[in-house]
């Protein structure tokens, strides 16, 4: 079993904000000497009430302790889902005798629905007397649990070296996209990180690892990825180290949301090469994996090449129209543009499928993770609220 | 029965390129004392080799003909289908007595496949020498027939005042999208236009049209839409005459198409009122449109107005993230981007939904036409090539 980095400690209770009675409200505590923190959050300009609180909770990189909870997003929300996101950081901050600005919260679940008052506080209440009380700790797979919406198993990630550990947990299914999925993540480590350069590094890897996930192109109003650091292990940890540690754990969330997002049957790896810019290249892996006709063809197995041609030529990116090479699952089907080898040697049997895009405008590369468009998808989302 | 308008007439075979044995080549022909035309095609970087001659053909607003297939879009088929196209309009033009350079091509259907020449042009010979013959004519509906793909029904639209008479005729149900749609139109008149506005006045009444249906926002290589004008009716029209009948039937002929999309359950009307400028409004109509959460929702008949929120906040229009007003079917369900009417009150059983978004932002306003995503649209999609 996974055990939390020296310094912090969780706990999840049911709050019956989700319906079906599971884990749905959880708090992770920073007790460590050391209390950094920051973040990366949605680009939706509608963002969550929680999101507009925990930008301001970074802000100084200091944070205590993050509450975060399933079953209801707190997104659109107005005055109302204001109040509730302060008076919860008011209730852990008095609880732990901590300033309820160190205190980030997160939200995930349906948007535009108020959270319920008369469940949230009296079970926060109880969360916060037990938590006092230390004998009901929780574990981290159950405070992973407690942030899952439709993701069909918790997400964690972790790292041992020496003295020095570090636990990734995250949830995320659907609403996978651009300024992040509709995830919420939290990255901790018993390292001592360099206040400095720590914001830098974090916000380069998750635009390298979760910002390369694109599984059904809509941005979410509550995305948050929150790194924490307790330096509880004694343990120094230099740039370039850090940069590997937070790059291999967030790569492995990341990976594990798409490979679990909602009504999937493939996961797709859009490799795209020879571009001009390394931005070049996600432009052109994002406008593939946005492409729902590309996408339906990937459901049914089919390898359509035409449409990922067609989804190519509607980018910025620089290539020359009659140049480009396409190959699926290792197969040539189209070269300069044009048919390559015979679309019958496609095999797309298995779940992953690895799309390569030669754009011969240059040396750089990116690869944007997505899946297929399946009914499955289209049943689970049109019946999510009612 | 719809005829053609004077001067104009056509003819319609089965080339044997759609595998059903259905009407799958057409050609339109102009021979009226005047040769107008003029176009709009695909703004995809990938253009079928059509799309690429035709661009030609309309530099000099002389068309004499146009030759359509269905079965086989003749994209991404590098120098051996762009030779296809030329040959195709070198037939026409020597049968015809004309230039080829007065020879419209448009292809639609599948994107990478040669066109198979054993078929095509020993069919194209065949309906030249039956044209010549002239004993043979088709109607505009078979006409219309030619050029259908996934299309359930041809779509026609007409207008006759006095002795002037339009008609249109367009193919489309898929990738129906920003340069367009999938789809191929031609719009005939035997009016007298003036050739140095109408190609401006075709432009405009194309971007506020055939440019305001989104279906499933991927972007066709193959979509062209040409106007021309016989003058054979004698009847002048003046520009603003000219405005009002070109967007008339173009809006008839989107709408019908955004109600034959592939697997579609729902015709969804998006209004965006308040809005800095157009622009802004089609922004967000255009981001509603394109949200696969929205449009799951949609097909679920769930007022999920949250995800018409998280999709206008992912654009760089201008508004205040804190007051907008949404409407689905003439109820209020947020205000001031907070919850407002009961979801409950919605009603979402009928086919057409209506979506009414106030930015309070200025006097501009805008309406996308979309569908939902449904379960048979994946369906159709999955399995189209195969």
């Amino acid at each position: 079993m996974i055990s939390f980095p020296q310094g912090f400690h969780g706990i999840a209770v049911s709050a019956g904000l989700k319906s079906s009675g599971d884990l749905d409200l959880t708090l992770i505590v920073n007790s460590g000497s050391i209390k950094y923190g920051t973040a990366v959050f949605t680009d939706n300009r509608i963002e969550a009430a929680p999101v507009t609180w925990s930008r301001e909770v970074v802000r100084d990189h200091q944070v205590a302790a993050v509450l975060l909870n399933s079953g209801g997003a707190n997104a659109c929300t107005g005055p109302v889902g204001f109040s509730h996101v302060h008076k919860s950081a008011e209730m852990v901050a008095n609880h732990l005798n901590i300033s309820a600005s160190d205190v980030a919260i997160c939200s995930t679940g349906l948007i535009g629905v108020q959270l319920p008052e008369n469940k949230l506080f009296p079970a926060l209440e109880k969360l916060l007397l037990e938590m006092k009380d230390g004998s009901i700790l929780s574990s981290v797979e159950n405070v992973a649990r407690a942030i899952m919406t439709t993701d069909s198993v918790p997400k964690i990630s972790s790292s041992t070296k020496g003295d020095l550990r570090t636990v990734g947990i995250a949830k995320g299914a659907g609403m996978l996209a651009p300024g992040l999925a509709t995830m919420l993540s939290v990255i901790m480590t018993d390292g001592i990180v360099d206040p400095k350069t720590a914001d830098e590094i974090f916000k380069k890897v998750s635009q390298s690892t979760f910002n390369r996930i694109d599984s059904d192109g809509c941005m979410s109003t509550n995305d948050t990825v929150l790194f924490l650091a307790s330096g509880e292990s004694g343990v120094a940890v230099n740039d370039e180290e850090l940069e590997i540690m937070l790059t291999s754990i967030c790569q492995d969330l990341a990976y594990q949301l798409i490979s679990d997002a909602e009504g999937h049957s493939k996961v797709v790896h859009i490799r795209t090469i020879g571009a001009a810019s390394e931005s070049d290249a996600v432009t052109i892996g994002r406008s593939c994996a946005r492409n729902n006709l590309l996408k339906c063809a990937i459901n049914g197995e089919d390898p359509n090449w035409g449409r990922i041609l067609a989804a190519i030529g509607t980018t910025n990116a620089i290539f020359d129209p009659y140049a480009i090479d396409v190959s699926i699952n290792g197969i040539k089907v189209c070269h300069q543009s044009a048919p390559g080898e015979p679309i019958e040697q496609v095999v797309m049997k298995n779940k992953i499928v690895e799309l390569l895009i030669d754009l011969k405008s240059g040396p750089h590369e990116a690869t944007i993770y997505t899946n297929d468009l399946s009914a499955a998808y289209v049943h689970e989302n049109s019946a999510y609220s009612t």
